[in-house]
């Protein structure tokens, strides 16, 4: 084979609110490779399959040192297939899957680091690795197994429930028992936040947030995804001894928008509230359990999930800019390629 | 006897900063009462000993349900000696304790609610049953106990150490095994706390608390008792996990300065904030061993303390502006009556 396109994700420009397809990040198409004999040195080579976009890609892009490196490419959860190997331990025609997939449609990887060799179940996609039964799943399982501390009959609100983390929260709370107050930006996401369960569900921007706390309340837990006046209706909404799990704050990712009277809450009703991060829950104490368990209930259908696969590695800015406005219908994910 | 005076002190206006001596509350010395005489319909008369003047008391002066109510005397943590009874269970000469003691020289009670007969140590006076041996006392040792997850080797900050509760946090964690770094608002509080044990201690108003934590941190645990700029370099310079146990914020009861950056570092350090407050403390699981300890290490001086008692009910609004000045030298106390 000669050399052919290798086209990729360059991160150009610090944004200094939403970010700008084309100029905070480019598509570039000049790199070439040829697969066939690239150098691999050891390691081994990979063909981009699904790329994740996903929220805290913006604050990534905000200068700090687990973020994006300007004038590289972006790199994310995804997964690629193996092409070519020099690796005895990562046969061709294996997954891989991870954190650190480059946004390029083939990279060169000299050993699998942060890797891992992933099995797929047969009925679900890849890309569902890369929401319901990848990294936002898992926070969600983690998260709420480890910090929740969930009795049946308690009251719990989650925001962004038609996204990947809020809609498994949303059935791991109904199995639990639990009465699930559930938030989202459409009519339509308000349906699938029914679909999955929730006793309650409204659309925050037609609907105020705070009218429905109060009368569906007082919460004993909230889970964050989205931060500002959310959490501020979540505060004055919550019992005594409420767990309030932060996930994500969204709103406060492209502004400099602040939450106020947040320890005046703490302090009065007792609260506990955690730093709920992929990076630091307790994966070895639950990824065995989660694998063995919910890809397969996604497959049945015992457990649901929405995805919105986007087609084209062009796309990826444009998906970037959708998740950080909410105008994405769902789990945000990117097909680079078929197989 | 013919009647006397029965002096108190009224909340009498909501204050927009600072408490004001006089006008915020007034000291009233127009009540009279004859203690041989008052009737007591089943219930029993008290004198008031001691009480107790808290930070809490300016949020209580914000009008919340749980706050004083203008036109009547103040009330808080106190001891007093029952002087008559029809109560067969509350003995003259025994001693009353709870945080519903009037701001008044004599109280008729109707029955004995939220008061509890209370036996005093012989070595210490009463006063120290407001402190040390009392409510914030024991918000230090409950709060530690059950959220501070402390491991031998770990660093904890702790702010307005030189208080009640501070200086017990201080200790307690020293008993653990744990590096303490601590501050106070004077030169002479710098000292008590190496009293304490503290293997680091500093005046927050000559030394600049990031650079401390920068070079001593980062910490595993915070104990707050202040809020604003400390609980912010704290977060700053908080370890993955680290512990914050929001138990007052002082600096903000009297401004409208509001945290910011909070969500940020909660999430991105998987940070865990447990509110700290009395009355949602788990009292049944500690108090017996409290009681059964405590005292007798603060008498025989195995556990240190401070109070700053001032004389007189009329010195009660004083006391009030001091302690949320931060210009008392330790736990303030207003003696009432010697038995």
């Amino acid at each position: 084979m000669s050399p052919i396109q290798n086209a990729r994700v360059l991160f150009n420009s610090v944004p200094k609110g939403f970010p700008v397809p084309g100029e905070t990040t480019v598509y570039d198409t000049t790199p070439t490779i040829d697969p066939d004999t690239v150098p691999l040195n050891g390691g081994f080579l990979i063909k981009t399959l699904v790329l994740s976009v996903d929220p805290y890609f913006r604050v990534a892009m905000g200068g700090s040192h687990l973020g994006f490196t300007l004038g590289s490419p972006l790199a994310g959860f995804g997964v690629a297939v193996v092409v070519r190997s020099e690796t005895p331990s990562v046969a061709v025609g294996k997954h891989v899957y991870g954190h650190t997939i480059v946004h390029q449609e083939y990279n060169v990887i000299p050993e699998l680091g942060a890797l891992q060799i992933m099995e797929k179940h047969p009925n679900l996609l890849w890309s569902v690795y890369l929401g319901a039964a990848g990294m936002p799943g898992q926070t969600a399982y983690m998260g709420w197994k480890e910090y929740s501390n969930a009795k049946a009959g308690e009251v719990v609100f989650v925001t962004a429930g038609a996204g990947s983390v809020g809609s498994m929260v949303i059935q791991l709370a109904k199995k639990d028992g639990l009465k699930v107050i559930a938030s989202a930006g459409s009519e339509e996401k308000g349906e699938f936040l029914r679909s999955l369960g929730a006793d309650v569900a409204f659309n925050y921007k037609t609907t105020d947030t705070r009218a429905v706390l109060q009368k569906e309340g007082p919460i004993d837990i909230y889970w964050d995804n989205v931060g500002g006046d959310a959490l501020e209706a979540a505060l004055e909404n919550a019992a005594v001894h409420a767990r309030f799990l932060q996930c994500g704050s969204i709103s406060g990712y492209n502004s400099a928008q602040e939450t106020s009277k947040m320890f005046h809450h703490i302090n009065a009703k007792a609260l506990h509230v955690h730093g709920i991060i992929m990076a630091h829950l307790p994966l070895m104490k639950y990824l065995p359990e989660f694998y063995a368990t919910i890809p397969a209930q996604l497959a049945n259908g015992e457990l649901k999930y929405t995805e919105e696969v986007t087609r084209g590695l062009d796309k990826v800015g444009d998906v970037i800019l959708a998740v950080q406005k909410g105008t994405n219908k769902a789990k945000a994910v990117v097909l680079v390629a078929e197989e």
